[in-house]
C-alpha cells in the first residue's frame, strides 16, 4: 500500500493538512493567552481572573477556520484513501490532491489575516472541486463493480 | 479491497453520506446569503454591509446539523471500514449501513425542515444503533485475537 | 490486516476512543434533559416549553469537550492507521496509542468534573505528543519511498 505512488502522494498531502490543522490549535491558545478570552472559568482563574472568561473575535476566527477544516478535510481524509484504491493516473490524482492541499492552505490564511472577501470563499469552492470529483468516481466505481 | 461485496457496499453508502454533508454546507451558504447573516465581518461588507455580520436561527440550525453529522458520521467511515474487514455476512453488513445511512438522512431533513420533535432524536438513535453494533463486534474480534 | 499485531492494538484503543465519544453524546443529552436547555425550539416544545430553548453553561461544557474531541481523535484515526502500516515496533507503537487514548480519556474527565487547570490542557498536550511523532514518522516514510 505504502509503496504505490498515488497513495504515497495522498499519504503526504494529507498528513500535511493535519499537521496545518494541529497548528492552528497551537495558533488559537496562542490568541487565547494574547487576547485573554478563556471559554472555561478554571482556564480563566488561571490566567489572572474570572474577568477573562469571556469570547473574543479573534479566538471565534481561528475556531471557524478550525471547524471549517473539520468539515472538509476529514472526509478528503477518507475520499483521498478510497480513490487512491481505484488505480488513478498518478499524475491526475497528484493534481487532486494538491489544489485541495492548496486550497485549503489558502482558506486558512485567508481566515486568519482577515483577507478581503471572496479569498477565502474561492479557496474553499476551489479545493471542493477534487472532493466532488474523487466522490463521483468512487460512486460510480462502486456501481460498476455491483 | 474494492473487490470485496461488503467494502463496496459501506463505500457507497459512506460516500453517499459525504456528499449530503457537502450539500449541507451549500445549503448552510444559501441560507446565508438569503437571510444575510455572515459569519465574518468581511463577508458582510461585500454582501451589503457590517450589520449583515449577525447571527440568524436558520443558520444555526443548519450547523447545528453539520456538527451533528461531524460528530457520528465520521465515526462511521472509521467504524465501518474495519468491520467491512472482519468478513461479516454481506446482507448483515448492508443492513448496518442501510439504517445508519437511511437513520442520518432523516436526520438532516428533520433538522432542517423543523420537524416535530422526537423525529429527529430517534432518526440519531436508530443510526447509532448499528454504530455501537459494529463498535462491540470489533472489539469482541480484537480481544479473541490477542 | 487485522492480523498484525500493531494494526489490533491501534483499532483497540481508537474504537475505546470512539465509544468515548459515544458516551459524550449521551452525557449531553443527558444534561440537557437535567438541565432543561434545548438547542431548538421543536425540542423545547416537547420538554415543557420554549422557555427551555436556552444555553445552559454545563451544555456548553459538554459540547466543548466533545469538540476537541474531534479536533483531536479523528486526526488520530488516520494517522494511527498509516503509521501502522510502516511497520512499527509493536512496543513502541502501542506506547503511541496508550498515550493517545489515556490522555483523552483525563482529557474528556477534567473537562467535565471541571478539574483545576491546567490538567486538561496538560491532558492535552501530551495526548499531542505521539500524535505528532506519528505525524513525522509518517512524512520521513514518504519522503523516503519518493
Amino acid at each position: 500500500m505504502m509503496e504505490s505512488e498515488v497513495f504515497a502522494s495522498f499519504i503526504f498531502y494529507s498528513t500535511v493538512l493535519i499537521i496545518k490543522m494541529y497548528v492552528l490549535a497551537i495558533i488559537t491558545g496562542q490568541v487565547r493567552l494574547r487576547k485573554k478570552a478563556f471559554a472555561n472559568p478554571e482556564d480563566a482563574l488561571r490566567n489572572g481572573g474570572l474577568q477573562y472568561h469571556r469570547e473574543d473575535p479573534d479566538v471565534e476566527r481561528c475556531r471557524r477556520a478550525h471547524r471549517n477544516d473539520m468539515e472538509n478535510i476529514f472526509p478528503f481524509l477518507f475520499l483521498g484513501a478510497i480513490y487512491s484504491l481505484l488505480d488513478p493516473h498518478p499524475v491526475v490524482a497528484r493534481i487532486h490532491f494538491i489544489i485541495f492541499c492548496v486550497g485549503r492552505i489558502i482558506h486558512t490564511v485567508a481566515y486568519l489575516l482577515k483577507l478581503k472577501a471572496p479569498t477565502r470563499s474561492v479557496a474553499y469552492s476551489v479545493a471542493q472541486l477534487p472532493c466532488f470529483s474523487m466522490a463521483l468516481q468512487i460512486l460510480v466505481a462502486v456501481i460498476k463493480f455491483w
